[in-house]
């Protein structure tokens, strides 16, 4: 039988990926738990929850077990003219633990589309209002998607060369520090002055792509107050903070200023199934309902709603609501305080952070080294069946509520290893 | 117990919906087969197969129990690094049915994303070979999907007034006709000696949005061949015709000349879930396989290739290629063909059109009645248990290929019965 590595070459195609210089695709039978096991049978722990969507760990029988039931009865219908009780259900639930200024739900299928979404709605606000605002504010270092739009308002990067001069128009902050916010503060407001900015765009807490940098809850509610009071509609991309991770239900519950648009996906399906959300406001909600049908909002996916993703959502959050998960994240928020303090000081570590489950830290390397010494840890991680993704020099980990104390011990002890490696 | 339908409006946004003057959703309970069944239990043929997608029928036991037995074993995966066995033998599978050009197949979540896809490929090929190529190219009504890209190479309609001004650069030639191919052909020729259009983007054969609209593939070959001589890249976007509803496994088939690059969704999933694919030839992947790491497609969404929707995609194309199938798909042609002879000189219709599986009829109504209309068609087929979706004043069908002879004369029924009805 012909190994997956060696048929993966022949027409696929992979994201994110300059095939040329990337070693070789490492084929995935099997994942349960916090365990992905690959063709020749090694085991990996996934101390990053598969791009922080496997929360409740691998084909968690209680979110498989529904969406088999679901298949029986209603797999996908149309979701205009037409409801089901998947996505009734599910908005329900979810209303429960949005922030309590949420109203609406607008369903599409991936991070991008979610912030495509929350950008239409914010520009459409102003157009069905009569208000001329079309740029669009946003943090610098933030990632929000490929498409154009969300590539548009994510910081630009050395990878979007080809794209940039088809970008929607973007200004960008820096990302507060104790130092920078007044002066941030003094220039946002001499700048909104001129009433033309619709929406800004920022993932609440922890910038995931820009390797889990964070800033603080109330430099962040101090900016959004200020935004808020000049009319500029907030949009919290928690594509990545959502559901759990930072320690709250949303990385918005412990900011202040509540957001009036957030896009939600990943832990949202429980890395079962694709599917996404952009929750908003009434008032936003309010000014698309009109008589004038051009005023409503003509965005829509085919598998928009679709009852299967709708199934999986369900089922993961009343398993992120369960006393058991809740106790799980506080368990490794607590465990993470410990590791911190043990390694923090390390000489080859220049700085760490934590928000919930999400732990980060910097190796004091130089900068030009970053691209081979990755792929030496990664190579590393995985020789001690630890799957982790080092972002340049930042490890980060983000494990699954579920991991058991012997897989995390496991984790801690492949990054101490990895300190004392000679890089 | 409260009715769906009721506590469908507490929460629910709904697309390509205005709220305000939409009547009230209807719950659909379950679905089998050909046929959706509402809260009430009352039947309706799905004469459209949910948007194209359910071509199988509703919850196919082939389907279903495939992605059942392969939630068990491997729910999700990063596709970055990482590879296994459901995209590897979708990938060898779809090769199968491909026109023989296509060699590489990139994953993502929905028509928009795999149109997104198409065109930063297209402008990134002539980046990466230091060519300044920045414009696209598409037909007038054509619709592409709703992310900003995808809008953009869309034709322009009355509801994208708010983000018009953000579009990509995109110029546009009429859909050709008898009538019109030479002038085509003869101002294109001309605005092509600059060279700076990078790609073409164009629904082979019929454009779905714009009511299954249809013109001849030798007139399309002759703008592709036009194209080709001059270095512009083509997608054909086979969302909507893919996967045999025009008689062949892609309509491109059916077209001399083909694509550069194919979008594909909607029935590659057979309605279960949601999941796309760009493929292209070789050349389009040489072009980005560097020793520069920046020459490489930076472009990734986190359920990319999900295991799941893949198995679903390699059971519905192993149905479609079965005997059975098949031959449906040629008796659904006929048995339109027939239809068609008995109504096409009716008094009441202008025109009739058909393709394989899809057949479309224009009432001859004046234009200002359209809204109206429409609503009062869907209302009338919907109480003779056919779910149909008039577009304007279009009525087309395009039934799953598993629709039963009882079936579809109950929808030719309705469809008899609507060219009486007093309008």
């Amino acid at each position: 039988m012909e190994k997956l590595t060696d048929r993966d070459k022949r027409y696929l195609w992979h994201p994110l990926t300059q095939h040329k210089t990337q070693r070789e695709m490492l084929g995935i039978k099997k994942a349960n738990g916090a365990i992905l096991i690959d063709e020749d049978g090694n085991e990996y722990i996934d101390a990053i929850s598969s791009w922080y969507t496997a929360m409740y760990g691998h084909c968690n029988p209680a979110i498989t077990e529904a969406v088999a039931m679901q298949m029986q009865q209603l797999d996908q219908v149309i979701f205009s003219g037409l409801t089901h009780e998947p996505a009734i259900a599910l908005s329900e639930a979810l209303m429960e633990v949005l922030p309590a200024n949420q109203e609406k739900l607008f369903f599409s299928d991936n991070g991008s589309t979610a912030v495509e979404i929350g950008i239409k709605m914010a520009l459409q606000y102003f157009y069905n209002k009569g208000q001329k605002r079309s740029i669009m504010l946003a943090f610098e270092e933030g990632f929000h998607g490929d498409t154009f739009g969300a590539m548009s308002v994510s910081g630009l990067s050395s990878y979007n060369g080809p794209f940039e001069e088809h970008f929607i128009q973007v200004e960008r902050i820096p990302v507060p520090t104790e130092d920078t916010i007044d002066e941030i503060l003094s220039g946002l407001e001499s700048r909104l002055q001129q009433e033309n900015i619709a929406g800004f765009v920022y993932e609440p807490l922890v910038q995931g792509a820009a390797a889990m940098k964070m800033h603080s809850a109330e430099d962040l509610s101090r900016i959004l107050s200020l935004l808020k009071s000049k009319g500029v509609l907030t949009i919290a991309d928690e594509v990545m903070t959502g559901f759990g991770k930072t320690g709250t239900y949303f990385a918005s519950d412990q900011v202040r200023i509540k957001p009036d648009i957030i896009c939600l996906s990943k832990a949202l399906t429980a890395g079962l199934l694709p599917m996404a959300i952009t929750s908003c406001t009434k008032e936003i909600y309010n000014a698309f309902y009109d008589d004038e049908i051009r005023k409503g909002f003509f965005h829509g996916h085919t598998y928009t709603a679709n009852p299967l993703a709708c199934t999986a959502a369900l089922s993961a959050l009343k398993l992120l609501q369960s006393a058991e998960i809740q106790e799980n994240i506080r368990w490794i928020t607590d465990r993470h305080q410990q590791f911190d303090k043990e390694v923090k000081n390390h000489p080859r570590i220049s700085a760490t952070r934590q928000k919930g489950v999400i732990y980060a830290l910097d190796l004091k390397i130089e900068t030009p080294r970053y691209g081979s010494l990755r792929d030496r840890l990664y190579e590393y991680f995985m020789e001690r069946g630890v799957y982790l993704r080092p972002l340049g020099k930042t490890i980060y980990l983000l494990p699954p509520y579920i991991i058991s104390d012997v897989q995390l011990n496991k984790v801690y002890s492949a990054v101490r290893g990895a300190l004392e490696l000679d890089l």
